[in-house]
């Protein structure tokens, strides 16, 4: 197929409009195209046709709440925004010196588009430091779709256990089908393994005949001597306390060796250990998409150890003040945070931070307003420092639902999250605990 | 593996309970298993975990409703039940002598399972009348899977087209990327195509920049000379006014030719046609799915032309009073209704009539009775005949919307379609417009 060169349209050039190029419509690029003023023709490009909100993708695994209430389609966002168009389409590479990217759109073809300023914001991707064959046996919470293998996974390790244990099998089958190993200790970590222990302990019970679901087994594994890396000490002591009561076994400074079919092995400090487990999650690193290369190929800048761009207080890439990354895979060390971490609040306000300096309505360079961060153990119960008060228990989990509803886009969804979680929370019910996919 | 024979649990045999396995937890199965008394030990298998309300199946292909809020977990169904066990199974054969099943369990073991009753109803699956290669090109709508592939090829044939007019592409491409088929006329087809126009007409204005989604083509292509066979003649005429009120071309006396990659060949009125199309959808046949024949060929008797069983007065296969079929794959002429379609309402009757049956709370043969049937149109649109009142427009609508939300499983269930209505009736929001699944 001829490769076609997009060009803003002819109203938007007769105007004088420059032309924006968004890659990513997470956290970062969508509110920056939400936020641009019609002076920019701006062109939003993603891989996918929706924007994830990917805090709550772990209850999507546990079958909490559905797909349609943590992911929105781009272009229903900008209804209102003439000015900008929404292309489902995959990046390939950039050349810097024409100011030009090449794409591939959705049903194949390859276009060309020209850009006046370029903002790159595709995120992380997940990270198994070399091992990537584990990956197939230990899925990662990046994707929507990974998001619903693990529900897959899940449940129907549940439904094979109870089958398995109908006929009389081996008790070591069993076994090995009731037992889950989350790997990696932070925040998705904690949540997703603390979700997992209510799912079982609450809204499973009495739905087995031949296995008690209090049975299955949840290991959580952290490298680090403690789990929440970055919270007070309190609040970890507090996380690890939690999860121990909702049954879930937290194996501190324990290294995975190995990830195969049959379940993980582990070296912590007694020595090295196998675990047969059927459910293997993979919560223990990210790393930035594969852009995040052609970018520093093409303007000629070395990426930071673990793959970040540095960029400057505009939130652009040095020698480059055409080029703007935002979100995870921005390095960005900010005057009084540091380093920021690769968070949705971050994202947001370099999204917003971005449209108001193209828009000439700031000068000042980018920080970080922090509200602090938190993390959901169990049903009422959270961990949470807002700016700077920490909190833990009820309180903190009010916080965090309150903070959670509030970030979600549409009123329709908060409402449908709000029954869900009514549900789930009050009454214990998952609504959504389908097997939909290939496990 | 091994075979393992799987018989009542201990506690169940010392009380002399009767060993009832059901196959299939559609409406029929799930019915039953629910309202047979504690003298029975139940085995419900399906080779699913959960049971699809499947009349608002259409609605997951235009992402107005998501799968969560029409699909429920067959096990929390049966919370309450301690002699019913849910086991996510596959059925092979049955042996009649020995009144046993085979069967393979989720996680791939072979087991077998003996019954004092047997109960099939496994339902109905997609026809192509003897063309099984038009499947992957016009997928049809049966399972949840199924749904989720059309809603991906739909959403993604639009988000390929506004894609192709950005870059210029020739408008004959355009063209078929905005051209759906939807093959048959009756309540399904008919609220798919309606659905589809509304999705593109409302849901969409003002999303795209480089097309108007009103230009998206929707034939619907009936071989009957008209729609909605069953239904009196003014309601057909008021469906057909009111599709192609919403901008639907509607094709009867219409027979599909051929189905390939690139469209469909239409033999209708006027000659042959071809007509180039992205989204070809089918639901102009089903049939009973492959377990029917097992049954038949085990039981001694001879399938209908159609492939459905004949049942007696007891639902009951002849010869073999201790096998019932029900639901879609029964042949039952009910002496007021002549023989009963493949409908919710009978196969959840029949589930009712099998439990009381089985705990002796009646002897009289099995009745129909016959509430009415209805198709929705468009919003605030639909034809219903209720009890010999026929009735079309906004009352029809308003009697369709209860009655669905009536038949939800659970009231959060409910709530959550509700708002989702909400939402897209009075708002014309459509709120799950993921594109999860492969094209």
């Amino acid at each position: 197929m001829p490769s076609d060169t997009l060009t803003p349209d002819a109203a938007a050039r007769e105007s004088g409009a420059s032309s924006v190029v968004i890659v990513g419509a997470g956290f970062a690029g969508l509110t920056l195209a939400r936020q641009l003023s019609r002076r920019h023709a701006v062109t939003l490009l993603d891989r996918r046709n929706y924007h994830l909100f990917q805090p709550l993708l772990y209850q999507v695994v546990v079958g909490a709440i559905s797909p349609g209430e943590i992911g929105v389609a781009v272009r229903g966002q900008l209804r209102h925004r003439p000015n900008v168009r929404s292309l489902e389409a995959e990046v390939f590479d950039f050349d810097a010196v024409g100011r030009i990217l090449n794409c591939g759109a959705a049903g194949g073809a390859a276009f060309s588009l020209t850009y006046d300023t370029l903002v790159v914001a595709t995120g992380m991707q997940d990270h198994y430091f070399g091992h990537d064959d584990w990956a197939v046996h230990a899925p990662a919470l990046k994707t929507l779709g990974g998001g619903l293998r693990m529900r897959a996974r899940l449940l129907g390790a549940l439904e094979a256990a109870e089958a398995a244990a109908a006929r009389g099998a081996p008790s070591e089958e069993v076994e090995r089908l009731m037992s889950v190993v989350v790997v990696g200790g932070g925040p998705t970590g904690v949540e997703l393994a603390g979700a997992i222990a209510e799912l079982s302990r609450t809204a499973m019970a009495g739905e087995f005949r031949y296995l008690d679901p209090d049975d299955l087994r949840i290991e959580l594994v952290e490298g680090e001597p403690a789990l929440l890396n970055g919270f007070a000490p309190r609040l970890q002591k507090h996380a690890l306390r939690g999860l121990e009561r909702l049954g879930v076994n937290v194996r501190l400074g324990t290294m995975v060796r190995a990830v195969d079919a049959d379940g993980v092995t582990l070296a912590g400090p007694d020595g090295e250990m196998r675990r047969a487990a059927a459910v293997v999650f993979w919560a223990a690193g990210v790393r930035p998409t594969e852009l995040a290369g052609a970018v520093a190929a093409a303007y000629g800048i070395t990426p930071e150890r673990d793959g970040r761009l540095a960029v400057d207080g505009r939130l652009a890439l040095a020698g480059h003040p055409e080029v703007h990354v935002l979100g995870d895979i921005a390095a960005y060390v900010d005057p009084r945070h540091g380093r920021l971490p690769g968070v949705a609040p971050v994202a947001k306000q370099q999204g917003a931070f971005v449209a108001r300096l193209l828009d000439d309505r700031t000068r000042a360079p980018f920080r970080y307003r922090d509200w602090g961060r938190m993390a959901v153990i169990g049903r009422f119960d959270a961990v949470a420092e807002i700016l700077g008060i920490r909190l833990s228990g009820r309180l903190a989990w009010l916080v965090w639902a309150l903070a959670h509803i509030a970030y979600l886009v549409g009123f329709d969804r908060k409402l449908r999250v709000m029954v869900s979680w009514g549900w789930r929370f009050v009454l214990g019910r998952y609504a959504a605990r389908l097997i939909t996919e290939a496990r």
